[in-house]
């Protein structure tokens, strides 16, 4: 035994190596079950971690950022406003688009205005309320002053006027006449919006590879682009989309949804492996409906929200315009992941695989001495057992 | 040595199967402590990793999509403009509410106006500045023609002309009348506003299992929904909220936070375990201030902003009505992620905890072979010796 | 043989302690080696993963709030307006300063409006449209009543009226008169917003492990404050930044970039060590342009979008002014990681660094019992055969 001299010269011992002892079984089972288990593995490592996952690759996620422009002009004929022609500047609400640059992804979000029910010159007033469970009323006794309905117009002024020939409503002060209630027009008002166009700007990122593209890709120039529209089957690269040919990518009619608006994502995915050439790193463009349709149990389905126009009028008085707006808002949404070969996650890879390896040897072993033939030749041959039983007085030699 | 003939039949090697050998030490103590040990690892491998952190389940995270609505009247009645009514259209600002639909997590938010400092009527035109140090003067020649001073609010003129009885100042080039500088009205002006009600509709998406829900659940009907209003004891489940429970359930006086204005957070936490039954998986909503609030070291605390409302007199001239509006903010945040049963993470933790198993033999050896009264004939069995310290002489047998 | 009395008594077999019996190669080279590559291994966990990437660390991403108020005026000149000043409620555009409280990352932002194209007093009436390529005409008959072109302002008339003396045009219904065409003025409107401010506040938090902290450092007094603008050698602290500085950081020239527009982005970074005195997690700033600017391959360089504010005239009819605002945006975004030492990711990243340990036996069993000289006597103690290839009747003693 070394080992009291391992213990004087400890630098000596320092340099002993430990490696196992090993048990080779050389027998065609053994072996082609181990070969086949390790095939199997091996197999999983490069199939599904190497070649499907890109496990050699460093990945990285996108910063992107999106500006989007709109055009179009949309003809209206109302009894309220007359003829009326809407541009860019009436709309989209809010004017600006609305951009923004983000670590994880980016969401560019513009609104088309598509429909509306609009109140003309409203002012602060008295008037009936519309009726509703807390406005109906027959005398003054059933108003009660400064009562204020959080689904009514306004606050109670205690008297009950006539809001119809046949109905009477407690008077509100409130912005007067009040909206009137109902559905939206139907063809939308402003029809004319499936063919206004948009055209997105997004320049993405990958900062870890320091690469940068953009949507609008090196081999388009300024004349394809001032006369293109997107089409997955003919245009697949511009970057100018039809409001219609959106909606009908997402399977939807884009009438339909305008009446009572409705919210659309336009997603953007980048998913680029930059070992390959960079002009394979294209941008693929998808659409989806992203709001709830379904009419039952869905409380005001689509997209509308109120705003004003204040005035005033030539006594200084302020006068406004209530629109109820329906419209679409188009969600812009950059997705992406680029890889690129990496030393440091294809070393853990490796190193993953090779601890699976070391999983094969113990199924291995657990088949060889349970259930061959020769397994107890076998277990004599990798075990030695030392004995301590001592205590139980096992009869077993030691 | 069957090495030789190995290298001759290279294809008989391949089938040698090769595995450790081993000493198995039948000691009650040492058995003991090892079993011991092996419980602990399993015992936090199957505790820990499947139970409490569900390692068996792949997991997402959630997409998702809000939509906010305000409903509510307030009454004000100010010397500037008598009483007024105020709603949706006149204290949502910016009039559309912005939602945003992410990968991470969806963040919708609405601002409520609360409280304001208004100065109709300003036209462009000369007045005396507010007195600041670089505006207070006594002739003209402190003033400077063309002078700006980012904390002033126009451009010099060059004259000094009294600001008030008792001061003069600087005229300047500017919005006139100047807003009048100071706290905003305490109670707020639209004090009101605490009985607003805002209907959140949240639909959640996590994609990799195609599970989609809203937070209005399949069993609330309509009627329920135009009644009830959110409370963590009768109601958990209504999605419309009350502006003041929101506060109070952060801990907040409403009226308080109304003078200056502030951030609310509304939290939105989808954890769902997609192996139990989908009625399971609800929303828990959270509510919490997110801006300081602490009067100590803190620049104008509060949320409050300035616009103004553009008009043209009756001489074409523009005149417009600043409002620096403070008010509430509400950031409506929605968090989740959600889990299903998968065999690859389960492979994976099942792989790590037998790696952690091989760390116990590590350890028993240590002990075995340091601290047991039996170690040297442990050592002798365990260990076989080749020395080749030839060099060096050892006189050791080898 | 004790394996029969094991199987008999299974409780006791349950003690039995299995420990691989392992061949100690005293060989000065071979030690030399195993210790040289058990070195590297433990200097790549221990530089590589505790030092250099924290391994005993539990990492937390960032919660962050911002908000930004900007400050200063600005005096124009033109023919149009007159002298005028613009201050906050005028060109900071929508008035509300958008911001975010987000899980992964903050991002606030505001417009400053620099320059813009104004078309005061349009209505909706008839005139003749900008010449394009679908709006040359020479007769009545080159005009198609009701067509729209989307790069047109209007809906045709089906009329073909004098354009300007040596043009003629399709007359349109559409705001008139229709916005002149080309760039905007050089050097731009509100050349002063160089010397705006903006002071941009950011509380951030570490939820994990419940730290908060804001940009106003606590060694930061309101006076201070007061007075202070951001620079990098003087004042690093300062959370006030002149829009000029920014521009300049970012290695810009503001004036150029104001004629056009263009996006700015203001990145806040917390990088936060909590195992350090808290007083060394300080916000670092970095400035960078984040929209392309590269003249060539851009279609529509630049930041602009077209609003407009509405009035109505004496007689009631509906008049606006049309102005194309081009100005820069400034994206305010927060990033940051805080570690803060744990024990799970410390006993993972051990349990790593000892698998790698696996690792050096195998290479080094590889080149012992290839390249030594002395191979075949290591291969003799370390491998015991059982052959079993019976079948082929290999003639090596078993």
């Amino acid at each position: 035994m070394s080992n009291k001299g391992c213990c004087v010269s400890l630098a000596q011992c320092f340099f002993d190596y430990y490696t196992a002892k090993i048990l080779v079984i050389r027998s065609r089972k053994v072996g082609t079950l181990n070969r086949f288990t390790q095939a199997l593995v091996i197999a999983y490592v490069i199939g599904y971690v190497c070649v499907w996952k890109k496990g050699y690759q460093d990945t990285d996620t996108i910063l992107s950022s999106v500006t989007t422009k709109v055009k179009g002009i949309a003809l209206t004929n109302t009894t309220e406003l007359g003829e009326r022609i809407w541009d860019v500047a009436d709309y989209i609400i809010p004017p600006q688009v609305v951009r923004r640059y983000d670590e994880e992804e980016e969401d560019g979000s513009f609104f088309v205005l598509t429909n509306m029910i609009i109140t003309p010159n409203q002012t602060q007033s008295k008037c009936a309320e519309i009726p509703i469970s807390t406005s109906r009323c027959n005398t003054h006794r059933d108003c009660r002053r400064g009562f204020n309905d959080a689904r009514g117009n306004g606050v109670q002024t205690g008297r009950c006027v006539p809001f119809s020939d046949k109905e009477k409503t407690c008077e509100v002060l409130a912005w007067c006449p009040i909206e009137r209630t109902g559905e939206p027009p139907d063809p939308p008002l402003l029809a004319d919006a499936e063919n206004f166009t948009v055209l997105i700007k997004n320049s993405i990122r990958y900062p870890k590879f320091n690469f940068n593209k953009r949507n609008i890709l090196p081999d388009i120039n300024s004349t394809y682009l001032s006369e293109c529209v997107f089409s997955r089957e003919t245009d697949p690269n511009c970057p100018i989309f039809r409001l219609k040919d959106i909606a009908e990518e997402a399977q939807e009619d884009f009438q339909t949804m305008a009446v009572h608006g409705g919210v659309m994502g336009v997603q953007i995915r980048w998913d680029c492996d930059l070992d390959m050439p960079e002009s394979w790193c294209v941008p693929r463009y998808t659409f989806r409906r992203l709001d709830n349709k379904d009419p039952d149990n869905n409380v005001a389905p689509g997209y509308n929200f109120r705003f004003a126009k204040y005035y005033k009028d030539s006594d200084g008085k302020e006068v406004r315009t209530l629109i109820k707006g329906y419209g679409i808002r188009f969600d812009v949404m950059v997705f992406g992941e680029a890889g690129k070969f990496n030393i440091v996650p294809t070393l853990l890879n490796i190193g993953a695989g090779l601890a699976l390896l070391g999983l094969v040897t113990v199924i291995c072993d657990w088949i060889v001495l349970t259930f061959m033939k020769r397994k107890q030749h076998y277990i004599g041959q990798k075990y030695t057992y030392v004995d301590d039983y001592g205590l139980l007085a096992d009869e077993e030699e030691t």
